[in-house]
């Protein structure tokens, strides 16, 4: 995004120098954190800090150590998320643990993590109190929000609300953190830094919403994954659960059979599960939960006291995020 | 040591608080952080904070925060390493990854690591980013002396500099942190801080060396792990590196042979092993060696401002560490 230009080279030339600031030696220790970082992402959460900073008229450049903070957090819980789930491919290239082993993965994701709280603890005395709680707050939510996950893979009972607040735990509550750690830095007033917390968190939900539509629905390759790879694995997403949801003894029972079969050819399993997505309009459905999250964070971002022309910035960033790839 | 006796008591009350404060949900996360902190250990690191703020004649209360903040790192970076080692037990218990499985130790060092800065950020705002660059600096320290470690394992050329250089990093550093940020809540001058993180940091190698000394030499079941453990599994320890330093060409053909062997009496090993060790005075040079770290530890306590009786308590805890045992 062209209005987005200056923050985006900011971190380019903070990312590179955070790459220059890593140790040689042990280099089976920093060599990975160097990879990870080197397979690019959309870097997302850094650039919301930066954002939420620039919001408030400050210096963007006040927030960089708490973006590469969440940056290098996000990674961090990538590799031990990717050694969790016996991952291959992390954006396309082998995974930390794969291309080294499995030690070396636990041990430079532990590094990575206290270097998240080294940049933290770069970013001003004054403010370090504030920023370290909510970043400890959000860590440790996001380690909750990974357990339930691997939680759900063995249970048949998962509810709606369960999954979503699973899902607010691993992936949103760290883009409302970014943001609100951006506002931080800019000395925005406490209602509008947590205004900004709970708009990052529901765009995150509404994001993740989004995600687990485009793993079925996505119109082209752009995607990036399999199509509708979240079916093949049983993944429990909110178009399964809401599924099992409304489904029929008769639809409940074709799911289950499927969700029970160990062999079975992939294209048909798809078919399959989508026609039921159909008969009983998940999409629709599904979409509707992202717009409702939606709405939640545009009710948020209004009463925030800013330039409200970089508020239409940040919203069709926002937008940009939502409606990716179709 | 009675002279700790409230000190003890002010650590046993905060472990138990602590231990009431994990969530409840979910258990697979918290669970395994208070099983491996009710396994008890000697809680070194945590009393060393309190007593380098009480030398100071200042209220060891304030060191409180950053004394759980030793001990949960310490615990976390224990569940970690069990899992690189495949360890099966931790004080005689079975370690976390084998009670439960990998991922859930994995995850639930992560969220203890994250934990212990929880405790730090309370440790009052004007100390706070003191402490929080001294703890992030030893814990990325610990990180690489434990990668070291295991580099050592597949390394036939290590060198006993090396050696020390590791062990300096996993063990010893931490034991000197302890002690630097119980000066640092006592308001210490900045010369006493660092005097007593160089002390810890000796009495450190010192209590590792001893250790690798004690696995050959400990006279007692008291010791509570395998003799010769160390021998019998080819660890690169202090005695075997001097050993293979100092052996003519016959004493290391035979300390090779041993080492190359998968087949062999354990007893066997040990015993032909020790008769090397006492053809070339292995125990000797090691303690004296363990004497040169503890006189290094004690010559930067001597210059220390604070009342003598508290650094006579301080040098028989240290003594007491070193003689531990036989």
């Amino acid at each position: 995004m062209q209005s987005y230009n200056h923050l985006y080279h900011l971190l380019e030339t903070s990312l590179r120098q955070m790459n220059d600031s890593f140790a040689a030696e042990p280099k089976e220790l920093y060599d990975p954190q160097k990879y990870i970082l080197s397979l690019g992402g959309k870097r997302i959460r850094p650039l919301l800090a930066l954002v939420g900073c620039d919001l408030f008229d400050a210096d963007p450049s006040e927030a960089l150590h708490a973006a590469m903070s969440v940056e290098l957090f996000h990674n961090f819980s990538l590799m031990h998320d990717d050694i969790m789930d016996q991952a291959p491919l992390r954006r396309g290239s082998t995974t930390v643990h794969e291309k080294w082993n499995t030690n070396i993965a636990i041990l430079s994701g532990d590094a990575m993590l206290v270097k998240a709280y080294q940049y933290l603890a770069n970013s001003g005395n004054a403010k370090l109190p504030e920023l370290l709680k909510l970043f400890n707050r959000t860590a440790i939510e996001v380690c909750e929000g990974q357990q339930l996950d691997m939680n759900f893979e063995s249970r048949t009972d998962v509810t709606i609300a369960e999954y979503l607040h699973m899902i607010t735990l691993k992936t949103a509550v760290l883009l409302g953190c970014s943001l609100h750690m951006g506002a931080i830095a800019a000395n925005a007033s406490p209602d509008d830094q947590q205004r900004l917390y709970t708009f990052g968190k529901e765009i995150g939900i509404a994001f993740q919403l989004k995600d687990d539509i485009l793993d079925v629905y996505a119109g082209n390759e752009k995607f990036g994954k399999q199509r509708g790879g979240d079916i093949i694995s049983n993944k429990k997403t909110f178009l399964l659960l809401k599924c099992r949801e409304l489904a029929n003894a008769e639809q409940k029972a074709e799911v289950n059979s499927w969700l029970e079969r160990k062999d079975f050819g992939k294209t048909e399993k798809v078919q399959a599960i989508k026609k039921i997505y159909e008969q009983l309009n998940i999409q629709t459905i599904s979409e509707a939960e992202v717009q409702k999250h939606y709405t939640a964070a545009l009710k948020n971002l209004e009463p925030v006291s800013c330039d409200p022309q970089k508020k239409k910035d940040l919203l069709l960033f926002a937008e940009n995020l939502m409606n990716r790839e179709y």
